[in-house]
């Protein structure tokens, strides 16, 4: 079994209860652990403070995290009843985070499977079971056809920069924006890639650099700071990103930061990609001003490497945590989905791709 | 007293030898504590180890640091043996950091008045101490006349940023970057600062942010990766920097981290002031290219808290780090020295501003 798989799902099995088991991404680094979730408290926790984190992947848990749910279908609850607390909890597990909307979309997979269901409660479970692994299931295939897509576009590039963590870690293998990294590797091309650190929660430097060196693929860490001059110096042909939302226009909501490298790519001539799923479009949203954005403790700046190790930010200072920004479609050379590249997106394009 | 002075000097008295006395700025801002340096050793570690930083201040610091010279006045030394070993001090006190321009112009000053010299050493030796007293006078007045010119062009502004540290901490008084702000602040006018925190070593969050909240000046720490964002949402009226060196043709080497942050303000149309004392300019290097840009320890990025606090990068993944970045002279509005402000620099203004 592989200690660093990102989620792993244990079935309820000879009166032992269902297992979300996690690798804890707050450790690593420096510990490889794991934290396993019996209750839906304890997944909701476990969203919330970023023992797993990347939208794919919180879609995952959730949908995982609603079969924990206790509905005893040994005893003698109703349908109704049970619909009810599976609800609940879908319900309260979509207040764990609010920017990803493959959150919302997976729980939304769960939901479907509550509204629609008839028969006995026992098998209720075992049909949500089945959902969750499926939509596990299903964003495997869907890195390895962002792999596959990315791969194109990356193909002639000798280096890339990327941002955050939208890697293995972030999904259940390979990730969106590492997925194309991963299909070149084993093609035998290797990217030389830049890891932005990712202040405030240093994804990049601790969580990018683990998995591609982990994988052998060459990753050097610079901090956020510094991308603007490997640009300037052409040691990066090529951004790309993951994404956490993605309105109907094709603005991109991605991890604090991600911003300004757009700005800093269209500035150097130098490709901007996002790589994410379909289920990252919120076709709802018109535009990327309209995606709320998570802010987050004032300590995970003030504490860079957290609150046992020294404040670097003086007390009463005022301090702002916005977990992510928003980058217009306008910067974006490229999307990539599990179904293909959207070249400068707009939302005739993206519409046309979703099949809207 | 006031504790927090950046650099005190207390000449030789009674045979108790010369002290220069700093404040150490590695501990703030959770402590307030100083370095006395006896010897030139621990005054080329002092400057290495950014216990004082700042290209104004580690000038001064090197003046006072030639003082310290172990030359026995009373012996029977001869003056050209003195003159050798304040040399040879000059020459080690100037390979303690590569880049600053001024840490070279405050020791050839300190040389001149060695190679200058005739009459017995024990006069040399007070010769010295009082040129280099009125590098730091010079200084007061520089920090004074910039904060004035700064506070002309600032003065229809709600909000600027700054990156790193370019106050008072990094110069005798006021400093660079935030003397306008420290200007404005007397007359009645309080800016909003925001404080870039300026990564690897966190400058902005640990020495902008202390300096401008003792001094009453409202400050909000930010990450780098944040201020991409606050420019788009209009948060940002001008942006304020220092400067390490800049050449002959107006382009500025500073902190790393500053040349995104020109291309984001160009970018949003927000005017981007350099504000540096006419001794960080170096006309000997056509372009900002030909600076020397220091390349400092891997550990400043893989340890944020100090090497006592987490690793946060993998061990054997490749890490860099330079200390500066240069930004060309098209992305900076204007640069306001001593003598004025030169707006939209060039070859041909800067050197008509320095009188060459």
């Amino acid at each position: 079994m592989n200690e660093a798989e990102t989620i792993r799902y244990h079935a309820a099995h000879n009166g032992r209860p269902a297992e979300l088991d996690l690798l804890d991404q707050t450790k690593l680094p420096g510990t490889l652990t794991r934290l396993v979730c019996t209750t839906i408290d304890q997944t909701h926790d476990a969203i919330q403070r970023l023992v797993v984190r990347g939208a794919p992947a919180i879609g995952i848990a959730a949908a995982y995290g609603v079969t924990l749910t206790p509905v005893d279908a040994e005893s003698n609850s109703s349908l109704p009843e049970a619909q009810a607390r599976y609800r609940q909890t879908i319900d309260y597990l979509a207040t764990s985070r609010p920017t990803a909307v493959n959150l919302f979309w997976a729980l939304d997979r769960m939901r479907a499977i509550v509204d629609d269901f008839s028969g006995p409660v026992a098998e209720l479970r075992e049909r949500l079971v089945t959902e969750a692994i499926r939509i596990h299931d299903d964003d495997r295939q869907m890195c390895r056809s962002i792999g596959c897509h990315g791969a194109t576009l990356l193909a002639d590039c000798k280096s890339v920069m990327t941002h955050c963590n939208a890697g293995s870690l972030a999904t259940s293998m390979w990730g969106t924006a590492l997925a194309p990294m991963y299909h070149l590797h084993e093609s035998g091309h290797s990217l030389e890639v830049f890891a932005d650190e990712t202040r405030p929660l240093l994804q990049g430097a601790r969580l990018t650099a683990w998995e591609l060196h982990q994988a052998g693929i060459p990753v050097t860490v610079c901090t956020d700071s510094m991308s603007g001059s490997l640009m300037r110096q052409g040691r990066v042909d090529a951004v790309i990103v993951g994404a956490d939302r993605i309105a109907a226009n094709g603005d991109v909501a991605n991890k604090i930061g991600t911003y300004p490298l757009a700005v800093l790519a269209k500035y150097h001539n130098i490709p901007f990609y996002v790589a994410a799923p379909t289920n990252t479009f919120d076709s709802e949203l018109e535009s990327g001003d309209l995606i709320p954005i998570e802010q987050r403790s004032a300590d995970e700046v003030s504490y860079p490497c957290g609150t046992d190790s020294p404040r670097q930010t003086p007390e009463g200072v005022a301090v702002v945590n916005p977990a992510f920004d928003v980058t217009p479609a306008e910067l974006v050379t490229a999307l990539i989905t599990e179904k293909g590249v959207i070249s400068e997106p707009d939302t005739a394009k993206v519409r046309a791709h979703l099949g809207l």
